[in-house]
C-alpha cells in the first residue's frame, strides 16, 4: 500500500487510485458513511537525535505499538484527534522516549513536560508547558482542546488553550486526569543520565570559572556538549527527544500532536516547542484556500523549532504541487539557513508531515472514494525514528532514518517518505 | 513631522524626504555615526478594549510617559530593544494598565503576568509566562533575550528563550531582577474588579447549575459576560488589557515588546498571546528578502491573537507595497474572518505596526540619509489607546482610537496611522 521514496529518488506524482475496493474495505452496501470504512493513516516519530543500533529495536517497537493504538481507534470509528492522542499516550508511556515516563530531568532533577495537540477539523489547539506530576501530558492538552470546543465558561470567560506549571496540574486533576508522583516517572535510565550530565556540567563550570573568559567558556562548551541532541555516537543521551504523531481519519480529518520532556538539564520552567503554537505540531483540514489537508509534528532542539515556527511553515509549504520539493526547500531555507538561526552553527530538528486529498474513482463503482495520503519525514539530526501504518495494514512499518554517510548533523538533511491510498465509500 | 491618516482617507504613498537636515539633527560633521543623530521613533499602546472618557486622560498620560522614556533612551544612543524595554517598564508601572502593577487577578486572586520582547536585528526573542512576584515582567523577557545572545550555557546547554511560573521567577531573581510581593502589585482598582467579577461569576454559575443545560449555560454566559474585553460602556473593567510598544532606532533597527496581566479571572497557569512567539510581538530588520524593517505589538483576547499568530501575520503582510491596505486585509481576513476563529462570534484584538526603510536625499547634502517610518494601529475592540513620538519631537502625541458609530465590536475594525521622516547622517 505504501510506496517509499527517498531523497535520492526523483519524486513521482501520486499514483492514480486503482479501481475496485481497497483492501480492508467492506463491500459497498450504499449505507455506510465513509467513516464506517475505518480507513485512516498514522505516522509517528520517537524523536530526532541519535539512535544507536543497540537501542534501535526498542525505538522501533514503541513506534509500532503507537501506530497500532491509533489504528485501533480509527477502526473503532474514532476521529483523527482521538487516534493521535492514543498514539501519543503509547509513546509517552515508553521509558525509552523523552516524553511522559522517562522524560529528561531538569537542572533541579525534576520532570517538567510540554505537550500540544491540534485538530485540523475545528482548528482548535490545546497545550501544556512545564507540567509536573501527570503521566500523560497529551491527555491534558487534548482535554484543553475538547473543553475549548464547548464554548465559553461561566460568566462569558474564554476557556484557556495553554496552561503551564502548577495551574496546569490542578486543572488536569480537576478534570479527572489522574496525578502521578514525579519520582515514579523517572527511570533508571533518566536518573543515570541526569547524574552523568550533572557531573559533566560541574566539570565544565569548574573549567570555565578557571578561565573566566567568555570566549574560552564558549569554546569549552562547544567541545564538551553533553545535552546536544546530536551527541557522540557512543552516547545515547541525545536520542531522548520529543515524540509525536500525525493522523488522517476515514473522513479526511487530520490531527497532530507532540510531547516532550524537554532538553536535559534545562532550567526549571523552560518551555520548548512542544507546547508552542505552530512550532510543535500543526493540523489543518482542506478548505477553500488549501486543496490539501496537512498535519505536521516536529522534534529536536526546541529553541530552533520555536524560532522558525517550523510546524506551521511546513504545513503551509506542502500545499505546493510537489510536497517533497517543498519540504526539502523549507528544511533547507527556513530551518538550516533560516535568518532566525543565523547565529547557530548547528540547527537540529526533524519533522514528520502528511498531506491528503480526496480522489474519486474513474471506473465503477464510482461512489468509491479514495483518500490519497502523501507522507514524509526529514531531519537534520543524525537520525530519526519513525513508524507508519494505515487502517488497512496488518502491522506498522518502522524505520530509523539516518543522514547519508559524511553528512554533518545540523547542516545537512535527510528526507524520505511515501504515498498511501485509503479506500472509503462516498456519502 | 507626522501625517496622520485615517481609515476613511485614501492612503497616499509616503512623501519623499525633504532636503536639508531634519529638525533635531546636529549639523553634519562627517564623523558621527547615524546612531549619534539620536533619531528614532516609538509607538505604544495601552490596550485594546474599551476606554471610557472618564479614564481617557490617565491612559493618554501613561502612553505619553512611555514614549518619553523610549525617546530618552534613543537620544542617549540606545538601540531599539533597550528603548522598547524602557517604554514597557513605564506602561507596566502604571496602576491603570493590565500589566505589571495593577494587573488583572486570576481565579485564585493572584497576579500572573506574561511578557515578551523581540529584537529585529538579532531576531532573538525572550518571553515569560504566568510569572508572579516580579514587578516588571518585560525586564525578565529582555534579560532572557540578552542572555540567549551570549551563546551557549555551560556544557553546551542551549539557553532558554521562554520560561514560565516558579522557574521563571527563580531565574529572574538569580539574574538580579528584584522580586516584588504579589500583594504589592494589586491595586485598589484591580482588587475591587476581582471582587465584582467573582460575585458575577458565582451568580452566573448558580444560574447555570439551576438550568443544567449546556445550551442555556452558553446563552446566560453570552448575556452576562463580565470579563469580555469589550464590555458595556459603563464598565471600565474590560479596558484592562495588554500593553506594548514598537521602536525603530537611528540605525533603522526595530524592536517590539508586549506585557499583560492576562484575562481577568483566568485559570491559574493560563498563558496568553503576550508570551507566545509570533502572537504578542514581532520585529524583523530589513534583509535581502524583506525591503522593510517591521515591528508589531498586539493586544486583546489572547486566545484569538494566539490562534491567528497575529503579530507575525501583520509583519509579513506589511511588506506589501501599500501597508495600510495590507493591514486592513489582514485584520479583516486573517483575524475577524479567520477560519481559525470560525466558532467565535466576536473576535477581539488590536495591533500597532510600523515599517521603515532608508531613503537617501536627492539634494545636497547627499550623505544625509532619512528613515521613512510608516505607522498604523487597527482594532476590532471598542477602542484602543496609543501614543507616538519621534526623537525629534518635543512631546508625544496620544490618541484614543474608537470604532466608527454603529460599528459592532468584534466584527468591525478601525484603522489609522501616519508617516514620519527621521533624519540621520550616513556612515
Amino acid at each position: 500500500m505504501e510506496y517509499p521514496i527517498s531523497a535520492a529518488e526523483e519524486r513521482q506524482p501520486p499514483l492514480p487510485p486503482k479501481p475496485g475496493p481497497a483492501p480492508g474495505c467492506p463491500p459497498h452496501d450504499g449505507q455506510q458513511r465513509p467513516h464506517s470504512c475505518a480507513a485512516g493513516f498514522v505516522l509517528v516519530h520517537a524523536g530526532a537525535g541519535y539512535h544507536s543500533e543497540s537501542k534501535a529495536k526498542e525505538y522501533k517497537h514503541v513506534c509500532k505499538r503507537a501506530c497500532q493504538r491509533a489504528v485501533e481507534k480509527l477502526k473503532a470509528g474514532a476521529m483523527a484527534v482521538e487516534a493521535v492522542t492514543a498514539a501519543l499516550v503509547e509513546l509517552e508511556d515508553s521509558p525509552f522516549t523523552n516524553a511522559g515516563m522517562g522524560s529528561n530531568l531538569n537542572l533541579s532533577g525534576e520532570i517538567e513536560c510540554d505537550a500540544s495537540i491540534m485538530d485540523g477539523k475545528s482548528l482548535h489547539f490545546g497545550a501544556v508547558g512545564a507540567l509536573s506530576g501527570i503521566k500523560n501530558p497529551v491527555l491534558v492538552a487534548n482535554r484543553l482542546l475538547q473543553e475549548a470546543q464547548k464554548g465559553k465558561l461561566s460568566a462569558g470567560r474564554i476557556p484557556p488553550c495553554f496552561l503551564v506549571g502548577k495551574g496546569a496540574y490542578h486543572w488536569a486533576v480537576h478534570h479527572g486526569i489522574p496525578p502521578c508522583p514525579s519520582d515514579k516517572m523517572a527511570t533508571k535510565f533518566s536518573l543515570s543520565a541526569y547524574k552523568r550530565n550533572k557531573r559533566k556540567m560541574e566539570l565544565a563550570e569548574r573549567a570555565e570559572s578557571e578561565y573566566k573568559q567568555t570566549k574560552k567558556r564558549r569554546q569549552s562548551s562547544e567541545n564538551g556538549g553533553l545535552v546536544d541532541p546530536s551527541p557522540r555516537r557512543d552516547d545515547d543521551s541525545g536520542c531522548l527527544d520529543t515524540v509525536g504523531a500525525i493522523v488522517v481519519d476515514g473522513d479526511g480529518n487530520v490531527a497532530a500532536a507532540v510531547s516532550s520532556g524537554g532538553l536535559a538539564m534545562k532550567h526549571p520552567g523552560r518551555v520548548g516547542q512542544a507546547a508552542h503554537y505552530g512550532c510543535g505540531c500543526w493540523a489543518e483540514n482542506a478548505c477553500n484556500l488549501n486543496p490539501y489537508s496537512t498535519a505536521v509534528s516536529t522534534s529536536g532542539c526546541g529553541e530552533h523549532l520555536m524560532r522558525t515556527v517550523l510546524a506551521r511553515e511546513c504545513s503551509a509549504a506542502i500545499q505546493a504541487e510537489n510536497a517533497h520539493q517543498a519540504l526539502l526547500d523549507t528544511m533547507q531555507h527556513k530551518f538550516i539557513s533560516s535568518p532566525f538561526l543565523a547565529s547557530e552553527d548547528c540547527v537540529l530538528g526533524g519533522v514528520i508531515v502528511l498531506r491528503c486529498c480526496r480522489c474519486v474513482e474513474t471506473q465503477p463503482p464510482q461512489d468509491l472514494q479514495a483518500l490519497l495520503v502523501e507522507f514524509l519525514w526529514s531531519h537534520t539530526t543524525e537520525s530519526m525514528c519513525v513508524g507508519y501504518m494505515s487502517a488497512q495494514d496488518g502491522k506498522a512499518k518502522t524505520h530509523i532514518s539516518r543522514l547519508p554517510p559524511g553528512a554533518v548533523a545540523g547542516q545537512s538533511l535527510a528526507i524520505e517518505g511515501g504515498v498511501c491510498r485509503l479506500g472509503s465509500l462516498a456519502d
